[in-house]
């Protein structure tokens, strides 16, 4: 059988299933859910994905890339570092809080799910949490090198890490309180600690 | 019917259930999965537990109410409160790390899966990061008090709850890279941070 090439289908299929794994969990979304709620025959699903690992690596790629494009150039406008830095994870804050923080970030919530179970969506989770990191190591860097105030005794990669570390565990605290707290505390305070 | 009441059934029930719920995540973990694993009756689960979601307080509690007796008295023992609290997580990093890393905190996992979708279990979880948060407060509180070096200028609940976020965070990527790395940057570095 030749391989479907729809892309209308695919978008559709992978718009309506982020939507369910982002609020639902991917165990708890099933492949009629996924088909249904994008209006396609569930046939169609297997025709698009070889699997539904292969899917959840679809939507994670579907969901980061997306904020690639509409936030990450925020690390590289003009600004202090450490400022553009918090606007950065202020932008990602508001949208958690535009669901009412009932969905946190997808790539958190299956770290979490899948992490330990599927090989496939675990190499797919730390791609992106690389190149998460390799983008707030550069901005990170530019402000080690240009007097920007932030700690030159330790790699700009490790700081970057420690910022993604101590956002995502705000974002879990942020889910099961459905509060801005937790996002509040990092960017007020956190950011600071970890860069000086 | 009489709720039954035989505590080796309802025990076997809670070690198996949070094995595999800690592993596979708990809409991946099923009734039968569940009853099979504890070697009892299917029907026999829900005399013990009014419904799958009460179940999943249930084996929160048996995770939670375990570590409270092992490892919260770290926090209370003498020496530097610092000290006191990077061995606490040092050891909760020793058994993730017994694990292999592939099941991470049970609090953080059902945060993501659960918190956004289940009003009964993220009660339970808020109830669990709060007694966190307070054996936590109460040892930063001694350290503030006693010249123990933590800063003053911060309430100690707030540093407490900054500690538990930026663990979960580190938990989280050491589950993705099936790594120490994240929690040893915690220890080493990201304790002192938000301390200091």
């Amino acid at each position: 059988m030749p391989r479907p090439s729809n892309p209308e289908v695919r978008r559709r299929l992978l718009d309506a299933g982020l939507a369910l794994v982002h609020a639902d969990g991917f165990a708890a979304s099933g492949v009629k859910d996924i088909t249904d709620a994008a209006g396609v025959p569930k046939g169609s699903f297997y025709a698009y994905f070889p699997s539904k690992e292969a899917f959840a690596s679809a939507i994670l790629e579907h969901y980061w890339s997306d904020i690639e494009t509409r936030l990450l150039p925020i690390l590289d406008a003009d600004g202090v570092v450490q400022e553009r830095i918090a606007r950065f994870f202020h932008a990602l804050a508001d949208e958690h809080e535009a669901g009412d923080f009932l969905l946190g970030c997808l790539v958190g919530n299956l770290s979490l799910e899948l992490g330990g179970s599927s090989e496939p969506v675990r190499t797919e989770l730390v791609s992106i949490l690389d190149r998460w990191d390799a983008a707030l190591t550069a901005c990170v860097r530019s402000g080690q090198q240009a007097s920007g105030g932030i700690r030159k005794d330790v790699d700009a990669g490790e700081l970057a890490s420690r910022l993604i570390e101590a956002w995502e565990g705000a974002a879990l605290r942020g889910k099961v309180t459905r509060s801005r707290i937790p996002y509040d505390r990092f960017e007020a305070v956190t950011v600071a600690a970890l860069l000086h």
